[in-house]
């Protein structure tokens, strides 16, 4: 059995205003603590890095998580790929792939009934941080459960690329629906042709704005809301009567860090909201996953083995990596779902 | 048989730019047509005045009304309770009551298939145009069919003595929630308190924002937004995890003329959304008609003559009232629901 003494964990140093930087986090080697009795030792492969988590650093703006603020000196929270090292639980063995929430360290303790065990037989393990994951179980509530997709209806996402907005255009196309989506740059919009959207558009593009008029010509059905900014602010005038807005994340909100000059856009918005019937929807994944997740796990599982849902990945090496990419994809600079390979993947023949 | 020749109205003479001006009407006398096959002529006994018809009237920044907007020179559009002078239907005779979109005239011919026959002896004819009308409606709609209300929960409305604000109130009542009504000065607030509702607000108050936090200890389940401005914001920050807000009126914004002044306040509504999970749901009464009037009206009639609930009307006398009582209404100088007499009522035993 691999012994370990020592864990590497990255922890909140200070709070970020603005775009985080590398000094607001810290890297601490710390003693492993023993593994208690219905525990299990945990080793790293991937580590998820997530929008939602700038929002628990603290001293941002706009975005406020329904969780408490992270405390400082505490570990970066995170979604992870693990192997079980010792188990202390009947249920589980050393050498198990299975999910957790380790954050920001290459090995900790977690209860067992925490704990998932993966297939690694079924998809690759590293899926269950993204597309079988929050991420597109995220995209499944806001678009089926929030959204309501109509065979016909035009589906718009943002962010289309990401884990979330590529699964939200992908169902929607399996709803039957026209799925515009944009991203940012041409290697994503050409991915997003290649995936079956009946329109890709660069929000860099200087005559964005006139693109996305010309790519809905039957108007807006549903908004899939999940980065804010201006192009929340394109796509409202385009929305149609009973529209339906799911919000689940503005990336490009949650390094405010004060109130936002004007015009004040709210005014406009109610009134829109008032007179075309729109409903826009916050939601959180996790009230729906005991009625819909093994729905969604086995729906979407089936469909990537049919090849009718596909998934890209940005994996980064090194638990080192994760401020600088995390920083980066707040600023939407990965392509795919973001990862950090924090240790090696034996299902993948690593050793 | 009443000879009539000629009838009264009020047109609109130019869009009213903010607040609407006596100039921005135009008082006429015109020839009444001729009553054609399957018509009746009607005469108006009570005419609605109601905040969404500013929207139709152009020229205000916030609003947009879903309908089009009304051509300089037509009548200004509202819903109206008429004698029938001459049938020319099977079904219907003279001296029916009858409920028709009239406007703001004293005489006007209509098509009997888009009139409806009232019976003097369920109510007042006059409460077809707020507490058994489109108010009356819109509040069941709003609160029951998008609030969707638990027992126990806390319900919140502005303009609470208005027609719907008042009829929101007492359904949250009638469903076991906590109603809080606000409203301006203490005629209004004493009424409220006269009329179940847990707490009376007084949105004039200068530690108004004080008094609701005390108002709403277990915070804001659903916030019924009927009004916008000031009231909308003191909310905000108190509206619970999955809260509904149901859109309905903004009388606040109706008469702005031009962008708003800065902060922005929009990025912190959407992160409110996010984080809090909020439902914001603009809806018209509408496409509800089909499915629920009916029921609407029967449990309404029910509870008003059951005494659990009560409504109020505030009745000024003749047509050429209408303007300065219309901008009375968009500025809330009005307690109850708002109706002009236009023309005797003959089930009140007038002439």
């Amino acid at each position: 059995m691999l012994i370990v003494t020592t864990s590497s964990r990255i922890v909140l140093a200070s709070r970020p205003v603005g775009a985080p930087e590398p000094s607001d986090f810290r890297a601490e080697d710390v003693p492993v603590p023993p593994t208690g009795e219905g525990e299990l030792l945990l080793r790293t492969i991937y580590l998820s890095l997530d929008p939602y988590v700038r929002g628990r650093l603290g001293d941002a703006h706009a975005y406020r998580s329904a969780s408490p603020l992270l405390p400082l000196g505490e570990v970066i929270p995170g979604g992870t790929v693990c192997e079980v090292v010792e188990s202390r639980s009947p249920g589980f063995a050393a050498g198990d792939i299975v999910l957790a929430d380790l954050g920001w360290q290459s090995f900790g303790v977690r209860g067992a009934a925490g704990v998932r065990r993966l297939d690694p037989g079924a998809a690759p393990v590293s899926t269950a941080l993204g597309v079988l994951g929050m991420p597109g179980f995220t995209a499944y509530v806001g678009l089926n459960l929030i959204g309501r997709p109509n065979p016909g209806e035009t589906v718009v996402v943002a962010a289309a690329t990401g884990p979330v907005g590529s699964m939200v255009g992908q169902l929607a196309q399996l709803a039957g629906c026209r799925a515009v989506g944009i991203a940012g740059g041409p290697d994503k919009v050409a991915w997003l042709r290649e995936n079956g959207f009946a329109a890709a558009l660069d929000h860099r593009s200087p005559t964005f704005g006139d693109e996305l008029a010309a790519a809905v010509p039957d108007g807006v059905d549903i908004y899939f809301e999940n980065v804010g900014g201006r192009v929340f602010d394109a796509v409202l005038p385009h929305l149609n009567l009973g529209a339906r807005v799911p919000v689940c994340g503005m990336v490009s909100e949650y390094n405010g860090d004060g109130p936002a000059a004007g015009p004040d856009r709210l005014p406009g918005l109610m009134s829109l909201i008032l007179s075309r019937a729109i409903t826009v929807q916050g939601f959180h994944f996790r009230p729906y996953a005991a009625s819909h997740e093994r729905r969604f796990l086995d729906e979407t599982a089936a469909a990537i083995r049919a090849g009718r849902v596909h998934y890209r990945e940005d994996i980064v090496a090194g638990l080192e990596s994760a401020p600088a990419a995390f920083a980066g994809l707040l600023r939407g600079a990965n392509f795919g779902k973001l990862l950090v390979r924090v240790g090696p993947d034996p299902t993948q023949g690593d050793s």
